[in-house]
Order: C-alpha cells, then sequence, then structure tokens
C-alpha cells in the first residue's frame, strides 16, 4: 500500500500522482517539468525555487529540493523566459531562397460511394489526387472515413503530400495554410521558428535555455552525463525534445494553429546537440578520433523522435561537418553565402562552443574550439543569458556605466556586457594586460569611485563591482577575477583558432574582406569590445559585421527549401574541417593569445 | 489524497497501480491483461475467474468482477490456450513459392575510424555496404555505435536491409538468422506462424482466442462497439495487438530468439479485422455501401502499429476484395491456386463469416455469408472452439457416442461436433427436417436410450442431451432447441451463397471439380454430416477436400514472397465480388435453404 498525493504544475497543468515522500523537485522530475536544479538537490543553489498553494489559498515561495510532499498540492513554476520575435524583422525575402520546401497540400473532391460504387476510402481519395501521390501513410488513412464524410466539406479534403506518400488528410480545402518549424539547437538556448511555407514568412520565434543544462554547462560535461549515466542519454534527449514541444505549442497557440498542422521541421545544432536530439549515443565525441554516429543529413518522421507535430511530418536534420562542427555552423555558411561568394570571409559562431568558417573564393575550412559557455553568461559568477536584466554595455570613465536590457534593475551580466566590462576595465587599468585585476591596494592611480568598486573576500577572491545593489533596487553585481580567467581562456581559444585557420590557407587577417559574427551574442557584441580584448585579429572595425542567429536562419532556409537542403549536403562535404586539439600550432597560438595585449 | 494499491497480473507478471474503489476486473482493463467479462461485470458469465494469492501465500479461486481491492494483491490469470504446432507439418515447400522476402542481412566489416578517418558511424557502414542502402533508419543510426565497437565482432555488422533502406544492425555476421511471421487474425481466433525467412520453413504455430470477443462475437457486434464508445475502436485495436505481440513473443522464446531479430509481418483477416488491427474506422463497413477505409495492400513499420518485433520492421497487410471478403479470402485464393488453375473450384472459408469464392478457369467471383459464430461454437448454449473438452464427433445409433478432443471430459461441443450431432439427429429422426427438435412425449419411436436424452425445462427449452455429467466426469453437454436454429441459419446463409455465385456463372453443382474447405473449422469436418445437413450442395464427397487454415497459408506465402504479394495485389482486384445482402435472388434460397431437407 502507497499513499499518492495529487500535484498539479502551473502554468501548464501537468498532474502527477507521487508516492509520499518525494519532494517537489523529484515530483517535477517525475512529470516531466522543466525545473533546474545543478546543485543537486542540497538546498544550496536555490535555482529550484517555485511558488506553493498553500491551504489558505494563498502562493509561498519555497526551494523545490527542500519541500516534501505531504498532500495534494498546487505548484508553480515560474516562467523560463520564452521570447517571441514579431515576424517582419526575420524575412528571409532580402536573402533570394526560392519557395519550394518539398511538401505541398492539394484539394480534391471525393466521390461518394455507393453500391455502384464500393472502392474504399483510399481508393476514392487516390484516384482524385490522379498522379499525385502513391501511398496514404497510417495516421493519414486513420483520419480519412471521417473527413471524407464531413457534414461541412462535403467531399472536399485536403490532402498533404511529400514525396509521392499522402501523410495527413484535413476535411475542407487547407491549401491556403501550411506551416513548419526550423529549431536551432544550441548548447544554452533553444530557438523555434514557426513558418509558413506558403509566402516563406517567419510567423514567430520562441526560445528557452535548453534545460539539459542542469546536468553540464557545455558539450563535453553532456556527453559525460551519457557516458556515466545509463539513462543518461534519454534523459538528455527527452529534455530538449520536451522544449521543442512546448515552444512549438506556443507559437502555434499565439498563431491560431494547432501543432499537429505543423508537418515539415528542420533542425540545426551542432553534432552534440542533433545526436541528443536523434537519441544517438555521443559518446565518441568526446574522445579521440572524435567521430559521430552520423554527420549526413538526417531525414525521419515526427513520432519516430515524440515530436509533437502531425505524426508524419517530416524532419530534416541539417548535416554536419565534424564531430564539433555541426549543422549549426553549415546554417552560418548557407546564410551568409559565403560558399558561393567571391573574396575572403571569416565567421564566427560564437556560442557555448566557437566555431569558425574561414572561406576564400568558395574553398571552406573550418574548426571549432571549446571557447566554454563565459560568452553566454555561464560558469561566471553573475553570468546570465541576454536577457530581462543583463548588464549588456559598459562603459567607464571615472566609474563605470551600465544598460541593462529590459531598462530594469539589473540581475548580471550577459556575454556581451562581460566583453565590454572586460575591455572598458582593460582600457581603465582596472585589468592589467596579463588579466589581473588590481588589488585595492595597488589602484592608487584610479578614481575614488573605481577604487571602491575593487575588493577581495572569501565568497569572490578579487573582485570588482559593476551594480551596486542600492543605486540598482536588484543585486549586486561582480565581477571576479575568475570570471575575467575564464573570459581570457575562451577569447584566447577562438583567436587561435582563426590563425591556425589563416596559416592553412596561407592568409593574412589583411586579407579578410569580412569577419561575419554570428549567434544570439555575435548580434549584441561591441567589435571595439572584442577588437579590445583580442578575440578577434587586429582589423578594420568596418569589415566586422553581425549576421544575428544565423545557424537558425540557415534552418529556416532549409525548411523552405529542398534547393537549400541539397546544397547544405554538398556544403557539408566540401568543408575542409581541421582538428585543432592534437595540433601543436594551436597549443602555442592558444599560448599566445591568452593576454590581452594585442 | 488517495490510497494506491499495487496490483501484479501473473504469468506476465504486469504491475499497475489502483486507486482503492476497483475490482480486479476492472484492474485488468487499466493495466491491459486481457481476460474476459462478457456479462459485464454483473457476477453472473462466471468467465472471469482468477486465482489470487491470499495473506497466507495460498491461491484462492475468486470472480475478478466481484472482488475488490483493497490490499496489494497478486492476481494469477489462468492461461488463454495457446496452441503450438509443429513446423514439419506445415511446411510450403510444397507449394512451390520461392523464398524472396523482400528483405535481406548482409555482413560487412565496418572500417576503424582515426583521425585520417573521421567519418562517421553512419558514413563508414554505408561505403562498407557499397550500393545496397542509401539510408539508415532512426533505431539502426541509434544502435550503430555500439554495433561497429562491439569488441567480440571486431568491426563486423550486420545490416538488415529493405527497399535499400537499413532498418537494422546487429553486431558479428547474423546473416543466417532471418525470421518473418504470418498472422492470420480471425473474429474468433488469432494464429501466429514464425518463419524462417532463409529457409521458409515454418518454426512455429500459436494461436489463440480472439480477445476483441469480449465486446462482440461477430465482426457487426464489433463494429457497433466501435460505433457506440467513443474509446471501442482504440480498445479493440489494443486487444488484438497485445494477443498478436504475446503469442510473437511465446514463439520468440520457444525458438531462442528475440521478438527484435523478427524483420517482416504479414496480416491476413476479414475486412473489419485489418481495420481494427489497423486502427481504421470500420464504421462504414457495417451499412450500405459497406465501404472499407482500405482495400489494397497496407505497408507500414511494426512502430507504427505497437507491433513488439524489430521497430522499423516490415509489415504487409493483405489486400481486400470487399467490406466483407478481405486479405483472409486472397490468402485463401493464393494457397489454393485457383486464381491459375484451369477448372471450376468451390473455396469455402467458413469461420465467424463464411466466405465463398467461385473460380472457373481463373475467373473469380466471390461473396460473403453472415455465418454466424454457430461454426466456431459460440452462441451455442455448450459451445466452445475446436479445444481439449470440446466434442468433436458425435455418432447416434440406438444411444449416442461422442469423442472429446484430448479423450477428455467433455466440456462443451465445437463447430464440427455441433454439425455432427444435427446431422446424425437428422437421420435418426430426432430431429424433424424442419429443424424442430422432438420433445418426450412425440418420441416414442426412438430408443429408450434416445429418448431419455430429450427433455423441456426453463433453463434450456426443448433439448437433447449429448453427455451426462455423471458419465462424463466433466458437464453435461446438451444441445438445445435454438442451438439447432443457429445452426440452419448459418447453413442456409451459406447454402444460399453458394447457389447465387453458381447461379452468376451459370454453373450447376455438377460442374463443380472440386469443394475446397478452409478454416480451422474446415479441417475437422466430416464432410457427410456437411452433406448430410444441407451445407454443402449434393456433390460427390470425393470431391470435397479440407484445405486446412488456407487464409494463414496465404498469409506464410506472402511472408516469404514478394512475388506472392504482388500476385495477391492483382488478383484483389480482379475478383468479383457480389454484395449479397440487397439481392433478392439471395433471400430467396436462404428461406428455401432453412429446412434440412435436401
Amino acid at each position: 500500500m502507497v499513499t499518492n498525493y495529487r500535484v498539479v504544475f502551473l502554468p501548464d497543468n501537468i498532474e502527477i500522482e507521487v508516492p509520499e515522500g518525494k519532494n517537489v523537485l523529484q515530483a517535477a522530475g517525475l512529470a516531466g517539468v522543466e525545473l533546474d536544479g545543478p546543485c543537486g538537490g542540497n538546498g544550496s543553489c536555490g535555482k529550484c525555487r517555485v511558488r506553493i498553494l498553500d491551504e489558505k489559498g494563498a502562493y509561498q515561495w519555497v526551494l523545490a529540493c527542500r519541500t516534501e510532499i505531504t498532500r495534494d498540492m498546487t505548484v508553480e513554476i515560474p516562467q523560463l523566459e520564452v521570447s517571441l520575435h514579431r515576424k517582419n524583422e526575420l524575412s528571409l525575402a532580402a536573402l533570394h531562397v526560392s519557395i519550394d520546401p518539398g511538401i505541398y497540400k492539394k484539394a480534391v473532391f471525393v466521390s461518394t460511394p455507393s453500391l455502384e460504387n464500393q472502392h474504399s476510402d483510399a481508393e476514392r481519395l487516390l484516384n482524385a489526387l490522379e498522379e499525385g501521390a502513391w501511398e496514404i501513410r497510417i495516421e493519414a488513412l486513420r483520419s480519412l472515413p471521417k473527413a471524407v464524410r464531413d457534414k461541412k466539406a462535403k467531399g472536399l479534403v485536403t490532402a498533404v503530400i511529400a514525396e509521392q506518400q499522402v501523410l495527413a488528410i484535413e476535411p475542407g480545402d487547407s491549401t491556403d495554410k501550411l506551416f513548419g518549424i526550423a529549431v536551432d539547437i544550441g548548447t544554452t538556448s533553444v530557438v523555434v521558428a514557426l513558418m509558413d511555407l506558403i509566402t516563406g514568412d517567419t510567423l514567430g520565434v520562441a526560445s528557452a535555455s535548453n534545460p539539459q543544462a542542469t546536468f553540464g554547462a557545455d558539450v563535453i560535461a553532456r556527453i559525460d552525463h551519457v557516458i556515466q549515466n545509463p539513462e543518461g542519454l534519454n534523459q538528455l534527449n527527452r529534455r530538449v525534445i520536451q522544449t521543442i514541444n512546448r515552444l512549438t505549442a506556443k507559437l502555434a497557440k499565439d498563431n491560431n494553429i494547432l501543432p499537429e498542422e505543423i508537418y515539415q521541421m528542420t533542425v540545426v545544432g551542432n553534432t552534440t546537440m542533433t545526436h541528443l536530439f536523434l537519441k544517438a549515443d555521443p559518446t565518441n565525441l568526446a574522445t579521440s578520433p572524435f567521430i559521430p554516429v552520423v554527420s549526413k543529413a538526417v531525414q525521419a518522421e515526427a513520432k519516430d523522435l515524440n515530436i509533437d507535430i502531425a505524426p508524419h511530418g517530416k524532419v530534416y536534420v541539417v548535416p554536419c561537418i565534424a564531430g564539433y562542427v555541426g549543422g549549426d555552423t553549415i546554417g552560418v555558411i548557407m546564410s551568409t553565402d559565403i560558399y558561393k561568394k567571391q573574396g575572403t570571409y571569416l565567421a564566427i559562431d560564437i556560442g557555448t562552443n566557437g566555431e569558425i568558417v574561414l572561406a576564400k573564393d568558395g574553398e571552406m575550412i573550418s574548426c571549432s574550439t571549446a571557447a566554454g559557455p563565459a560568452f553566454e553568461g555561464a560558469q561566471i559568477r553573475y553570468g546570465m543569458r541576454a536577457a530581462n536584466g543583463a548588464i549588456e554595455k559598459v562603459v567607464i570613465t571615472d566609474d563605470v556605466e551600465i544598460k541593462v536590457i529590459g531598462n530594469q534593475p539589473a540581475k548580471g551580466i550577459c556575454g556581451s556586457g562581460l566583453m565590454d566590462a572586460v575591455a572598458e576595465m582593460i582600457k581603465a587599468g582596472v585589468i592589467e594586460p596579463g588579466g589581473r585585476l588590481l588589488s585595492p591596494e595597488d589602484a592608487g592611480h584610479l578614481s575614488p569611485a573605481l577604487q571602491k568598486r575593487l575588493g577581495n573576500n572569501e565568497e569572490y577572491g578579487a573582485y570588482f563591482i559593476l551594480a551596486y545593489q542600492e543605486d540598482n533596487l536588484g543585486e549586486e553585481v561582480v565581477l571576479t577575477q575568475k570570471d575575467i580567467r575564464e573570459l581570457q581562456l575562451a577569447k584566447a581559444a577562438i583567436a587561435a583558432g582563426i590563425q591556425v585557420l589563416l596559416d592553412q590557407l596561407n592568409l593574412t587577417v589583411q586579407e579578410i574582406d569580412e569577419v561575419l559574427l554570428a549567434g544570439a551574442f555575435g548580434s549584441y557584441i561591441n567589435k571595439y569590445s572584442a577588437l579590445g580584448i583580442g578575440l578577434l585579429p587586429p582589423t578594420e572595425p568596418d569589415k566586422i559585421k553581425s549576421v544575428g542567429n544565423a545557424a537558425g536562419t540557415g534552418a529556416r532556409m532549409a525548411l523552405i527549401s529542398q534547393e537549400i537542403r541539397r546544397e547544405a549536403e554538398k556544403v557539408a562535404r566540401r568543408v575542409k574541417h581541421l582538428e585543432l586539439s592534437c595540433r601543436e600550432d594551436f597549443q602555442d597560438r592558444f599560448v599566445k593569445n591568452l593576454s590581452f595585449k594585442n
């Protein structure tokens, strides 16, 4: 005998029965509700804060990991930020992608059966479709009898067709609606775009943190989780699939469609992310010779992967180049056109990893550096994603001026803010060229306001206050010596990777026509700061361009165009990949780039 | 707060938690455990008897529907009979079917990756397979990294290939093993044959009752269940899938293989059964113009249908001819060769429905009659399947002699026994030609022993005792007037159907070269009894042949031969179907055949 309690998780209204003795964090895990507990449930990280409804009907904040379930309970999970952008800013028209998604709808009248026309529903449908389709997939068969007998539609049905298969049947004429989603799975964030496959318009974009982060901040930590835990691969897979499903459901709802009306999906991500998405074991990516299970494009059906769109919806995973250069980089290459343009281009996608592509007149080489998650705000004391409350710009004169996303009290600092802060601190002399943060004792030459911000205590070690709690009405935000070291490692890796690629093609920095910065981070970067800390090679600032979430744009292009998919497959074979981890020239360059001296 | 109890169902060790207030029959339903309760749980039919383990560890028989769950409980479900036949009797060699299942295995060495050969596992596999395959299905991808790194196999893997797709990967060389199952879904019984797709041998055959019977004895009752209950289609589908999975697991175990090593499956059944198997709504089969969702062959993957073999295993559903003439009849046509033989053949598959095909020099017409389940022992007071304890033969002289399957006390009577009994009772004058059972009062001319067997009471109405309880050590087995009427209806329908088909092709009974009796029942039938009651037209007994489970044989042929599948699709289009239900000539013939006079 077990006593079970019913726990309802808001806002998604997910209900679960759990036996006594479990806490709210465990119940959330059982219910498949995303709730972070990076400290392993010992009450120290404070990240599992939730609100529970007490007996009087009032909400109270508690730590989920410290709250045992002793009664039926309603728990409100604080909303992960889901940012939604508008479509206008995201048109693909400028990229001249012609719309040819490889999937289409056809509306036909299906004849009424009679004793003289005893043909099956399937046969009458295929007759009506003429040459268009030869096979009806099982879920379409299942919905067929109702659709052809729909009272309002009077025999008119719409078939969704791809590769001569009928994937689904809708009653009436719905040929004016055809939807797809393009998914960009980052190590830190997941971005889903809902697209109209008839107009090519992006109807909305939603993003959320990648909840796999609980099991490790970077790809190596995630692979390690898979290696160490028999259930690890399933866990990581389930988390990302749930997030994609949740974002998709939200986008569908906001656009008044059903997720089942979405018939196509493309996915980009680094090689580890696409492996975890496919539930393919990424173990062999972690050790030399760094072998993926699959690098070519993968095609599957949504229900093979538990994706909650139309069950026979087509899923296309953009091909990878190598173990650490994934479909996201192919997305960058496709959306920047560097695979077919004359000239010399350096494209850098700075996320949790840094992928770099150097293209000269269509010849391409790539490498990947373990940038570390510093640029995405992880492993930084007050690091956070570029969301409301994040310091995104820093200017230092006699004192510190900050700009906070959403113009609200600062809660932390995002990647671009971090880079600004460090670049400005170097300029102001608060950080020595070697990376050492001044101590209050040897900062006598600084302004009193800056001196006052320096400190050293047990909690932080050496630190510099970017935002005071009292000024801020938010939290104190400090930058620690350790944060600065993280950034040094990250920037040195990327700078060294760039130099190795240039050497490989016998090019100099001066010969680069454009430096293209991709990634959510790339859009916000202050190029002077990037040059200032030595992340980018010394080039004219005018040559540096932000190309936004170019990987995601590549996914959207592949979604609406079969031609782009075919091109992507060719490009994946053409790019020459350099494996840096075992190269001495990379090690040399890395050490030389650790300093902030340029 | 709810108190839940754990209930474990033996022998399959299925565990479920159920809230208090449920009874064992309901718990079995929730757990998906097959347990019949045809009386709807009011304790009257006694068919839900199970054994529960009491607190002292002893088993006690109880009625599941009358036993509320008030503690954690272990329940043993009496084993449904699963009959297993041996392979020798089932060779297809005599049918000259060449082995070409459309699926094959290829063993190859996959190269060892290195920094110089960083190709993905998938790429190295496809290279090794050369031209054989172009795509690797998702589950094969998932098992690939482990298989190519298997310590013992040293890079040797076996790919299972169909339609240029790799469906699965097995470590080492397993090309000497390739298995499939052929499934015959009858309204009353489900038969699964495990086959070796390399030799064409049948490794074993297992059968069980179709557990859908709880929801209705014949196809009309099942369709009605679907119409009346929103969950009806799911229920019926789940039941048959579970039974197929259970029989398959048993056959696999008996042959020391894993169900996942089974890569192909063919299915025959009447149109309603294949609809329920596919979870396609059979509603429109029940009313004129009797339209199936699909009649052509359906191809799907095992996991689309929740069949527990290899997830990408290919499922082929043999095409139907019309609403009430299904793939099982195609199976009969294929295995009897009547689609290509010169001569005139009458094939009758007597199951819960009676499907009849008349073939003349390859021209074929078919019809279906609602034979009713009488021949399968249902709706007969003491009716049962042809299993141990069933009276299968009856001879009447001065008294009654019976033969019981398994030479054990009689528990009931199966279809062939029923036909024997009635034929003998007609001969002995116990039944009048019009079908009336004599009453004790007007049976003075019979032997005293026979007179003694006649009776009339409130429970049975007029009856005739076939087996006395005291002689028998089993149960009293009686035949009632109502049973005789059921048989009259069934035989009249089939006899009338035969005559309509003969009329249609302008043939007489004398022109028939062979009468082929198919179906489990067809194998046991006494042809003299069948002629005696007027089921078969008056023809020379030598022309009447049993062809066994010809539908199942057709499924096995289709399993090992793509050629047979292609032929079956052609045959399905060639057969001309007569819809009897609205024909006046059928009605006339039916009425004329109700009498036992020939």
